[in-house]
């Protein structure tokens, strides 16, 4: 396999393209940012730590019967991917009260939501991704209705297989982002990363934060944590 | 009829008890708000004008099918009201792009929307009248599914009703704002009021604004513009 042209840089990973047909390298950036990328550090590890730890939740959500994008792991930094098309939402789920949606509504961070909440973020860097809702979706054709159910309920279910990951590991999944994406066939599937960076994973006994609110919080160095949840997942 | 205590001051309006059992007497206000009441003005004349333009748009809609909480008109800025518990969310349907809405998705005001699109807002002062979506509505127990699903579709109903009674007075209905609340029975009425105010009204021909956006942008003074409402509605 040969890694070929850079096809598109994000905030904390690039994708390149490679010799074989929709078969992408992802390679994950020692790079952290805060405040839709206003914010931005070099963290040396932190690309590792995502890139090991996204591609063991991937392979196990994949056990669990969840289709996603990942191939493979590929070296230490780098994954590789089957090409999809991104759909551009961000969708959040949440059990737990925390961050924005605490602010928002005036709830103390760690309230235990009655149900898990699902809200879809238009993934638009110069309108810093505004919430939307599924009127606002399909006016902007950003995804079909079809698709938008289909979308919900594997969240609900990617939830569940997370929490009795992450809940065995002494781990509360507090809310998550995800992102969907067509293959070439046209299908759906689970795309982009699932880490410390796109999860908020608290210690379930001391409440001690695993996770990126670290690096927005500036309450410490992310790496001995990321390393942290890495362990735990692997043991 | 007795007019009793103040039980309700609003931005726009006093609420008062009566001497009749579940009867409330609205007054509408001489004054204008913006940016969530940090601005606010005195406007002789505008009360008189909100209140007869609601009582007129509520008859219009109560003889077209729709329930509301509007008993009768009583005097130049008073109307009397069935009493209702206020479901707290602000129901707002777009027809075309403006406010907000055009800042939030970068849309050029005046981009009629392909589809109307409703959106719900958390009548809640302290927190800025966030922006939620139906999850946040069913976690904070606001109003039930059911609820919701009738709302939607009266409101989708209402704004066929109003684009009928606007377009016939040379008026393009651009967005509006509604409240629903609970009779003493547990039915669900239209409550609040239909203005100027709570509603953009764009000249068909001209595009001039006939709406509180003069006052939010600081265009002009009100009153004639609201009183030409009213006298293209009472053509």
């Amino acid at each position: 396999m040969k890694k070929k042209e850079l096809i598109y840089q994000g905030k904390a990973k690039n994708l390149y393209a490679t010799d074989r047909k929709n078969v992408l390298l992802a390679e994950y950036l020692d790079q952290a940012t805060a405040l839709n990328g206003k914010r931005k550090d070099q963290i040396v590890g932190k690309g590792t730590l995502n890139n090991q730890i996204t591609c063991l939740i991937f392979d196990y959500l994949a056990e669990q019967g969840i289709k996603t994008h990942l191939i493979s792991n590929y070296s230490q930094t780098e994954q590789l991917l089957h090409k999809v098309e991104i759909i551009p939402l961000e969708v959040v789920l949440r059990n737990v009260a925390a961050g924005s949606f605490s602010k928002k509504f005036g709830l103390a961070e760690g309230v235990v939501l009655q149900a898990p909440i699902i809200e879809f973020y238009y993934k638009n860097d110069s309108l810093d991704d505004p919430f939307m809702n599924e009127a606002h979706i399909y006016e902007f054709q950003l995804a079909t209705k079809s698709q938008i159910e289909y979308i919900k309920s594997q969240t609900y279910e990617i939830n569940q297989k997370l929490q009795q990951l992450f809940e065995a590991k002494g781990i509360q999944l507090i809310d998550f982002k995800l992102e969907f994406g067509l293959l070439a066939d046209g299908s759906l599937v689970l795309a982009d990363e699932i880490s410390p960076d796109t999860c908020r994973l608290w210690d379930t006994q001391t409440k001690e934060k695993l996770d990126k609110d670290n690096y927005r919080k500036q309450l410490g160095d992310l790496v001995p944590i990321y390393q942290e949840v890495l362990s735990r997942l692997k043991k």
